[in-house]
């Protein structure tokens, strides 16, 4: 047996699959999960893929201390056909690398990541809901696993993915949401961990959100850390305005997350042909545009809700309300598409999809 | 029985000790655990302690995926008497607190905290050691606990105290340390997290560490993440210098962790009447000092090494050896008084010490 085959040990118990409308996100979890394990002497061996259970660790296990760990959010699909597939998962995968480069944690075979990937979706096809808008979430992270309390980087890992049933983001449709520009808390920031997908970025964002969920805003839209002034990203999406018929979205500068949404977006316009430009854009400048009536649409991007207009957006006692608080045309044309080609109904000229076969 | 009432299940398979000379940090713990769980409805409740034994917990918990966690480090010391003592457990509680707060973790109950902690130490008495030096470290820590992929604040939590026997710092007496000065990575900045005790500040600083950890230095000097001019701190030490016969330490900003011992330091100097004040300081003004004749001291503070001289400081290649690479006076007098203070064979005139008496 190679050190790459995939051990299998069937889940004798599956659970009930909840109903598609009570799916939401990130409730539930399949039957099974994959597991590998990391250490010096044999780098990443024994993968196997086992009946969803808790992790048993140290309670010193590095993870808990130091936060050494990193994640990634891809989704699998059911096709109108009933075929399975994934969006672009090897940009993922890139992502996820990128990040261990980043957190010190030795790098993962992508390949062979996605191979585990689409084997843990197939054996766990059941559970990919077929109700319009919903998905497999699927969520590939690593932890590391090393008891011990000094401050560096840990031994042993482990490579995990686990697999949530996910409901439509938008249960009547594409909808605007309301963002609250942050002022006083900070994501991240240049030579940090902003440009990793690692959980650090994640718990000091939580007081922002909780502050403007108050409020009712959706999400934070965050400013650069250092000068407070350029907008970076919402959180956990990347963010785009159309001023003057032109596309502009923050350039990637070390503290944003490059989010696969987002290269979609961008490759997408520039095959339509519509201006698009990856540049700085301060609040102040985008607030100008709003003003002088040139700030047509601003939408968010992620995994998650794909393509999300903003209908309003609150910055220091001001409210913009953006194209009267409605769903873009762009906005519109890109969620169309990117969701077509995602389920399949629609032409993939980029062959971003994968087809989940074994 | 009360709610508050620790349950006790004792350890009947005790480990065996290791040699005071293998110490070292953080790799050794002890036959028990303190554990307390929390949800919205009752509250901190089910105090317990019990074998050291690992944790179970959802693939999806929340601390695996964002992070939501905070820490403490504190030490129990043997005196010459054989009795057991803390130093400022209360302090360190406060600050558990604190970050609590940041990270949208429900408060706990500090003085309980601190009974809690003394019960385990008792039961966990014949694991403090007793060579020069050596100590017990208490290591407190919440985790979330949820399994739910949002990014939100988690449901439930617990809280954890775990401990390790500990070696002497310094193996030959207290003995300087080189430090590089960090330019391109920053560990936190106004705003984020660094004034929580947390363990994405940690994740964020392993890849500095690694780097110059490689040319031969114990740890990095920060600045702050927004000028890059400002001195913050070093990797798990607050810092220190001696600028003609003034001592002077950056002040609290937002970013920086406010160390036990950095507080124990300023109040001892007041004590002493050597002049010592908080303020903003730059790399330029203090290599402008070195330059001058006028740096005579640099040194960290923390619970760890307690007093740590700085013998050189690497700074865009430039090299300044401080006090001729030895341990200066002020730094050796605070050192002998602190330990002295912790290890009951000085007098501690703010009554710093706890002791623990079951
Ligand atoms: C901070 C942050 N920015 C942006 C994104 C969007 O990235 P993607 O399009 O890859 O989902 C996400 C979500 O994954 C995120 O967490
Ligand atoms: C980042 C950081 N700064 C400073 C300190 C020093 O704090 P204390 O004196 O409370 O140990 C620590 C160690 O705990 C630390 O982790």
């Amino acid at each position: 047996m190679s050190e790459y085959t995939i051990t299998y040990i069937k889940n004798e118990k599956p659970k009930e699959k909840p109903k598609s409308d009570q799916l939401s996100f990130g409730k539930y979890f399949t039957d099974h999960m994959f597991i590998q394990d990391y250490n010096a002497d044999k780098g990443w061996h024994n993968p196997r893929i086992v009946p969803y259970q808790p992790l048993v660790l140290d309670p010193a296990a590095i993870v808990f201390h130091y936060g050494q760990t990193v994640f990634e959010g891809l989704k699998a699909y059911r096709t109108k056909r009933d075929k399975i597939q994934l969006f672009r998962p090897d940009k993922n995968m890139e992502r996820l690398n990128r990040s261990n480069d980043r957190l010190c944690i030795p790098r993962i075979d992508e390949e062979y990541a996605i191979d585990a990937i689409k084997h843990l979706v197939h054996i766990d096809q059941d559970w990919v809901p077929d109700a319009p808008g919903t998905s497999l979430y699927i969520r590939p992270f690593i932890i590391s696993t090393e008891p011990y309390l000094g401050v560096a980087p840990s031994a042993t890992y482990q490579f995990i993915v686990i697999l949530s049933p996910v409901g439509a983001y938008y249960e009547e449709g594409i909808n605007p949401v309301k963002i609250a520009v942050e002022n006083q808390f900070v994501r991240a920031v240049k030579g940090g961990t902003g440009e990793a997908k690692t959980a650090g970025n994640y718990a000091s964002s939580l007081k922002a959100q909780e502050q403007v969920a108050d409020e009712g805003y959706a999400q934070v839209l965050w400013l650069d850390g250092v000068e407070k002034k350029y907008i970076e990203e919402v959180g956990s999406m990347n963010v785009f305005f159309k001023i003057n018929g032109e596309v502009v979205t923050p350039a990637l500068n070390g503290s944003i997350l490059e989010g696969v949404t987002r290269n979609s977006v961008i490759q997408l316009l520039e095959y339509w042909e519509i201006p698009v430009v990856e540049r700085k854009i301060s609040m102040e400048e985008l607030y100008e545009h709003y003003q002088n009536g040139e700030l047509e649409e601003a939408f968010g991007s992620g995994t998650a809700a794909v393509i999300s207009p903003v209908g309003e957006l609150a910055w220091e006692g001001k409210k913009m309300e953006i194209n009267n608080g409605k769903t873009g045309e762009i906005a519109k044309r890109l969620y169309d598409t990117l969701t077509g080609i995602q389920y399949g109904s629609e032409k993939d000229p980029f062959n971003w999809t994968v087809k989940v076969k074994y």
